[in-house]
Parts: structure tokens; sequence; C-alpha cells
């Protein structure tokens, strides 16, 4: 073809959605327009008026629409590209999060009389007021035996699907019986813009229990964590799911017309944003680990074959690229812990240096700590803000600091907070190579790479690999998602038949990289090494201070 | 007598030293004058030149009798008191901080062939860097079975009369050589004044291995220690002691035209800062604590038998109140953390409010730690940010934090220090307790009571005790020292004979008290117990990961 041909991504994060036109040829972006959800994160009140309790956090659907209008069109318009030359559309969510709709994909929120019913409205991944819910689903889990407790390392999270549905059910009934449908955001966006709803393999199989070529539990299990569950799956979930980059339908009149492309545009099938984003990082084979990094870390890695890894949040057949397995990781808190300590730690020194100098204090913090040597603070952390993921899966998990004397330093802490994370990360890289999945080299996307360059070069020393950056670092997700808009087209239509083939033209890596320095991977191994004997007696049980702590604040909040 | 008598205190802190007048009928303070150290606490750079090594801390003789000079007329005219109307002067001291001299009471710093010797100076209390030597020490006692290990709880600390000796005949034998005598500052300043060597029991007994009736460890002890040192007592130390409140001499005319005092009056036998306290806080009775509270606390009890405590500092027979064995216990770092987390700690947030409300930050952070309920931030610290000197007597251990999750504040941090401190405390108390020496309730003097009353009310909570505040709070020392001068008198000359007629007339109280709130202490008895179980843990071998990181730094801070 000698016309240039576009895709559009759509990624939704959890405060925004960013619309993308991207050229097919090398994946150059072409625009990019960010549009706020304008109900947020609803954590506090909904917008009708009820006060919701601690740990709930959800979103309006109608934000995500809105999106579509004012988004779309804009990246259309910077991008200056004909609607005949967008040749597909992909999508990206966070997940898990489900909501309630009707048989015809009206959403349970939009309607008047369910506005001021919490449980109508999307429960977004960070929702965590459903670990009764999991807490039970696992009990019931590990009783039967059943599958999913080892795909998703021992735990079912009660960020996910089948927890907050079982909240719906015990909490508000009524909602249970009023929805005919309980489906992940990700797959009723899709399901609005092609009139179809096809949900898809992934976030199915990473957060709902479903198993490629066997499908869900059966309906005794679900019958055992609430009879009213029985046949959920027939009456609320469905069935059938669509593997990544299929496509879901033609684009609705309706939708083109509000966005300005043409009706029946090839949309993909849903995905999720993590997932979404390792091919944008030019990975679609085993071997290297990519971490999405941001308030949290997801590390996202391929294998051929299936092993049942400790903490690990999944492993699907097909669950990033087809033809291999998929596997999920996870880091709670990482960016939202230096983001903790900038606000809560951050002393009088580090400000008046700072506005001295006119540069932001993050800066100064950057500066003094890249001067320190590995080990030189005497400092140690564990990265448990908020709880820990992989490998330990365990909410009620919190942070250590130790080795503070009378003389350490603000830069001393933020920089053993950079290192605590990475011994995250470093413990997640270990898992995997326990069972024989390797882990060659790191590539990192996302916010906190950018610019972070003692961040990365630490990650590097203490892995002991090199890390390369995805190019873009922040907008991977939208590419990604973009990337798979090519491939709902395929190659007959100037776009992929695989997201293989999408990767080679589309997605790239900076030339800057981090490579692990040989003095300080040995330093780091020896802090590793302390770090991992702490992590197992206060994360695995020898002592339970954390939560003990953490249970006694909640009696104490409740008097 | 009709006619008002008055003594003299002199306390000497380790940055300054303070005169004060006091009436004899009732210890009103009439008058205090406080002039700092010229040369402060030496632990950079010589005043000559030389740059001394990392963990010395010295100080110059001569700065104490500037005290003597300035601030002794200056509290007699402020009291308005006549020389012949004061009839005794006591002093207190810093210890163990010994000093070379020559055999007319010379200090070996004044000699200017001396003066860029840092070995010749005062080691002042907190100069660590004899820790090597204290090791040997330790080694050697154990080995041999001396009973000064079990008398100091165990070990010999760094900061102690021998260690600092040591590490003179180790590292400078040529000043060895020259000294005729190794004296604690503190009998020094009292030899100046009377021209009589006299040594006291409270400063061999608690720092100096001696014990009454039986003397020093025999010269093999010391030829183990160090061939040179074998007759080390009869050559530079000496044999004789005397016991507290004695009088050691007479001012001598050149001190008292100096002063502007009467020839001739009484001097008591030099004491130790901490020990002087005591009988001023009216305690001169077994049953009641007494606590030094500063950047570090002391902690002061009395006993009717000799028990070997762990941890303790040591225990004295007459140490403290004659005919009783007087203990000591401590910790190495309390107002000192605050003082840390002030500097390091206190985010923005909490300098705007104080600046918007013109009060000190600090009040600030007290106002919102004491709207906290004990248990409400889930956050939990062991006090070792300068090591734990009671009950695991080691300086290689650090500061430790744990609990903190994203939502965690900066006066939660500064309560979990306060609380962390007061764990300190009551882990003494117990250890006293275990042995049967009982601590029915709390007196507490020092600078860091004084409005420090959500402080004094945690310790009440957590050690379930009564804590009185003496009064005044912050001269206790000079006050008790000033007590001994009276004692040193006698009752003929219109002093008291004994230390406790001099606590029922001189010593009182607060009306101000502190009483253990029942449900907070039900609380902290849960948090003790893990406090306990964490400082077990780190403190005894079980995870030594402190002195890891601790050696790690040292072995990167030498590359």
């Amino acid at each position: 073809m000698s016309k240039e041909k576009f895709a559009l991504g759509i990624d939704y994060g959890t405060e925004s959605g960013r619309a993308v036109v991207v050229r097919l040829r090398d994946g150059k972006l072409l625009s990019s327009s960010v549009i706020p959800y304008p109900d947020g994160v609803i954590d506090d009140r909904l917008p009708g008026d009820p006060k919701l309790e601690p740990d709930w956090a959800l979103q309006n659907p109608l934000d995500y629409l809105y999106v579509l209008e004012k988004a779309v069109p804009k990246a259309l318009k910077d991008a200056k590209v004909k609607a005949e030359d967008v040749i597909g559309i992909g999508t990206d969510f966070t997940a898990s999060s489900p909501m309630p709709a009707k048989a015809d994909g009206t959403a349970l929120s939009a309607l008047p009389k369910y506005r001021k019913v919490p449980h109508v409205y999307v429960k977004l991944w960070k929702h965590h007021a459903a670990q009764p819910e999991a807490n039970r689903i696992n009990e019931i889990g590990r009783e039967r035996n059943e599958d999913f407790i080892r795909i998703y390392g021992g735990k079912y999270s009660s960020e996910w699907f089948f927890s907050k549905l079982l909240q719906v059910v015990e909490e508000a009934p009524d909602v249970y019986d009023a929805m005919d449908r309980f489906i992940e955001a990700g797959d009723w966006l899709v399901w609005q813009l092609t009139g179809q709803e096809k949900r898809n393999t992934c976030t199915a199989g990473y957060k709902g229990m479903w198993v490629k070529g066997r499908g869900f539990p059966s309906s005794d299990f679900f019958r055992a964590l609430h009879p009213r569950m029985e046949n959920v799956i027939a009456e609320k979930v469905g069935e059938e799911y669509f593997p990544l980059g299929a496509k879901a339908g033609g684009l609705t009149a309706f939708w083109a017309k509000k966005m300005g492309l043409k009706e029946g545009t090839p949309v993909a099938i849903g995905n999720v944003d993590a997932h979404v984003a390792v091919p944008a990082c030019t990975v679609t084979e085993p071997g290297a680990l990519v971490m999405i990094m941001g308030t949290s870390i997801c590390h996202m890695l391929l294998g051929n074959e299936r092993q049942m890894v400790e903490g690990m949040c999944g492993v699907v057949e097909d669950g990033i690229v087809p033809g291999l397995w998929g596997y999920e990781a996870g880091q709670s808190a990482v960016g939202d812990i230096f983001a903790w300590f900038f606000e809560h730690g951050v002393p009088d020194y580090i400000h008046s240096e700072a506005r001295k100098k006119k540069v932001p204090f993050q800066a100064i913090l950057e500066k003094h700590a890249s001067a320190l040597k590995a080990g030189e603070a005497g400092l140690l952390a564990l990265d448990w803000w908020n709880g820990n993921r992989s490998v330990l899966v365990d909410v009620n998990l919190t942070g250590l600091m130790l080795g503070m004397t009378l003389a350490t330093r603000a830069e001393e802490i933020y920089r053993a907070l950079i290192e605590g994370t990475a011994f995250g990360t470093r413990t997640i890289v270990e898992a995997f190579e326990s069972k024989g999945i390797t882990v060659n080299k790191l590539v990192a996307c996302g916010g906190l790479p950018e610019k972070n360059h003692l961040l990365m070069q630490i990650y590097a020393d203490v892995t002991g690999r090199e890390i390369n950056l995805a190019d873009p670092l922040q907008t991977c997700s939208a590419l990604g998602a973009a990337m798979h808009g090519a491939v709902a087209a395929g190659q007959a239509a100037g776009g992929y038949d695989s997201i293989a083939d999408a990767a080679r033209q589309m997605a790239r890596v900076q030339k800057l990289t981090f490579k692990p320095h040989g003095q300080c991977h040995e330093i780091y191994d020896k802090l590793y090494a302390d770090y991992r004997t702490l992590h197992d007696y206060f994360g695995r049980g020898a002592n339970d201070v954390m939560k003990r702590l953490k249970s006694l604040k909640r009696e104490i909040a409740m008097r």
C-alpha cells in the first residue's frame, strides 16, 4: 500500500482516558489526547450523595463514554488523519473493574432508580472492600482444591471479578437480581462500540477464573460460595471468550458519528492495560520481563509452558501473546511509596535547598541519593506500604525500615525506599527463575522510568540485569491498544495479521539502557539476602506483627 | 539557726556548666548561672588543629575551671548571698569522662608540648572510639570470670574508664607514660578546688570496676589487658575512694578568691550528674525509679540487695545513697531521636501549619500526635537510633519502624517514636522487677518532661505506673550537687548529716502527675508484647541484620 494507514488506540487508566492515533508503518504516535474522568475515582461519596465505606473505589461508566466523545475526535483532529485511513480500533482497560449491566448493555448505574446505590457502579481495580469475600473464595477454593488457587499463585485477590461479584450478592442481593450481566468495564466498552457483547480471554483468564479449554469452575463451586450464584456463569457472566487481537465487530453508526470515524471500522476484543503494553515494549517472546512502572509495578513475562509460580497474579494461555503462556506478577505500591515519602517524609533542608537552587525538591533528593554508594546508608526497607502483591499476595502487610541512626538523612531514606522496591522486583524475578522461566533482561515502561535514572540504575544493579526503556515510555499501553486494533483489521486491510508482526514494525526501545554495575550488584546481593530474610520473617507467618497492628488499628477505629 | 544558710551546687553537663545557689532550709533555688564550655564538645578538630578520627569526643579541662570563674560569681551575685553564708559546695559531672594529669594535678592537656595530642584531653562520656578496647576488656573479663562483667549487666562499655585508658595505652603509650594520674574529670575538679586528690566511689563503682571492700580487679587481669597496665591501679589510678556526701576538703585560697567564697568552705567528694539527681528527685528509698530524661535517659533505682540485672549499667553499694544498692540503667537516645526526627523527618504540611498558627512546628506535631489513640496509627518502633544501652548493651543496634502505609502521617511516626522509647523504659522496669527489685512509681526530671505532656502520659500508659515530676525539673542535678554540699558541711554547720535528711527538706515533686489510663495501658500491653518480640529477634542474635548493615556501611566508607 502506498497510502499511509493508521490505528486508533484508547487507553483507559485509573484517572483518565487517552486516545492516540498511530501510524501503522512504523508505530509513530501522531497524536495523543487525554481526558480526565468527570467523576474520577469515587472513593468518598457517590455522585448522588451517599457516603461510601472505607476501602471502596468506584467509577461511573458514563465517564468512559465521555472519553470516546471528547478524546477521540481531538486525537483525530490533532493527527490530521481522515476517517477512512483509520483501519482499526483497539482499547485497553484497568482490570479487574467489573460492573452490572442490563441485557441490552445499559449500565445499571445509568438508570435513575439506582443512582444512589453504590453496588451498581464499576468496582474499580483498587476497590478493596471485598476482602472478606476474597477470603471466603480462597477458603472454599482450597477446600475443593480448585485449579484457580494454583493459577493465581495461591490466592484469589479481593481486587478481582468474583470477589467483587460476591460482595454484590451478599450486600445488595436486589442489585444482583436486577443485573442481567456482570461484565468487565473493558468488555462493556467494546460492547458499546460494536453492539456485541464479546468478552476477552485476558481479563477472564487473569481475573475471572476462566481457563482456556476448560472454562469456569463448576456450578458446585459457585453454589458453595453462595446459593444464588449456582448458575452465575450462564445467567450473568457468559461462557464464550475471544482471543486478544480478534475483531469484536465493526464500529456502530452511533459511535462512528460521535467520534468521527467510519461505521464498521474493526474494533478489537477488549484488553488489559498492562498486558497490551507488552508487545508495545517489543516483547513477543519469552526471556524479557516487562515492567509497567507507575504508582505500582506490573511485571509481565512470556513462557513456553505453564508453571505454578508463587504469588503470581496469574498465568494464562494466550493471555498476552497468542501461543505463549502469559505470566503476570506485581508490586502493589512503588511510585506510590515515593509519592508518600515526598508528601510525608521530606524535611525542611531538602525544600530549602530546592528553593535556593530553584529546582523541584525531588531533584535535590535524587541528586543526594545518587551520590550515595550502595550500602553506604546502612538502611533496609520492606516495600509493603500497600501490602505485598507478589510473591506473598497479602494486603495486610505493611512497610518497614531499619538501620536508622542519629546521622540518617532524608536522601538515605529515599534511596532505601527505591532499593526496597527493587528488592521486591528481584524477588519476583527469582520466583520466575526458580520455576525455570528465564528472565534475561528487563524492559521498562510507564511514568516512573522517565527521568528517574537513579531508580533504573538501582533496579539494574539489584537484579543484575540490563534494563531497556520502551519508546514511547508513557503511552505504551495506548500504543499497544492501537497495535491490537491493527491486528483486528488484519494485513489485507493495511494492518497486521499477528501481534508479533505488529510489534516488529510498530514497537521499539530507547537507545538509553541501564547495565548492572558489578560491584554494586555484589553489595546488593548482600542486602538482598537480608531483605529476603526479613521478607520471609514478616511475610510468611514467623512474626505476624504487621497484621496484629493492622487489626488493632481497625478495632480502635471502630470503637 | 535563725540566719539562712546556703549551699552552692555546680553541675557539669555535656555542653555547659551550671552554678546554683540553694537555700538549705527548703531547697529554694535562688539563682542559676549557665556558662557554655568555650571549646564545647571537641569531636571534629582539636583546639590546636589535628583532625580527629570518627567517634571521638573530647573536652578541654580548662573549660571546667572557666565555669568556676564565670558561673559561680554570677550565681552568688544573682542570689545576693554573702560568702560566709555559703556553707558547702557540691559538684556533679558527666561520667565516665577521664583525663590524664601530672602528680600535682596539672592537666596534661594544659602543657604546651601536648596541646596537639588528642589523647591528653578529657575523653568525654560519649567518646565512642574505644570500642575495640572495650571488646578486649569484655573478652578477657569473661575468660577470667571477672566480677565486673556481672556487675555491669554482662558488658563493660566503651564509654567507661578502662576502655578509654586502654585506648591511650595502645594508641599513645608516650601519653600513658607521661601521665602520673588517670582520673575522672569530676574528681580532678574536686582536686583543683581542694588541693586534695580524693576520688569518689560512685564513678569508680559505676564506670571503673571498683567494688566496695574489694577494690579493683587483680594486677593479673590488668596485665592480661596490657603488660604496661599491670600496676595501673597503684601507678595511675589509686586505691582509696570516698563516699558520696563526704567532705573532700576545704576550698583553697586560690579558688575562694576567684569565686568569691570563703577559704576552707567544705567541698563534697565528686559525684555523677545522674546519681546526684536521685535525692534531688526526693528518692532516697527503694521503690521509685528516677528517670533523668534528656537526649538520653538514665534510669536510677535503689535496692536493698545486690542483684545481677540484665543489661544494667551498674549496681554499686552506696553508689547513690549510702546504705543501699544503687542501680543504673539507661537508654542511649531518647530526646536525641525526637531531635533527629524534627530535623530529618518533619514534612512541609507540619511546617506550613506551624507558620500559619505562629507556633513552633513541634507544637503542631504534639497536638496531632496527642489526638491519636494508642494503637490507632498501626506503627511500632525499636528505639535504637543510637544503639541500645539497657538491657542489650549493644551500640551496633539501629532503629526500626514498621507498620507504614500510604496513609501514614508524620504525627503518627512521631508518636510511634515516643512509644518506642517508652517501651524501652518498660523493658528496663521489667528487667528490674524480674529480679525482685520493685518499681512502684516513676519520678522524672531533666529537660524532656518540660511541656512534653504527651510523652509523660505515654510513659505512664506504657509502664502502667504513675509518674511524678521533680521540682525543679531541669536543674535537679545542680540541686542534688548543692544537697551534697550541704551534707559535706554537716548539720552542725547548718547543713545536713545525711542525704536523706537533706532530701526531706530540700527536694520536692510537682503537683502535676501522670497516671496510667487503664484502656491505653491494655492496648500498650499488646504493642509492648510485639515490641519485645522484635527487641529479642533483632537484639539477641536471631537476626543480626542491623550489625551486618553497620559493618557493610563501615566497609564501604573505608573503600
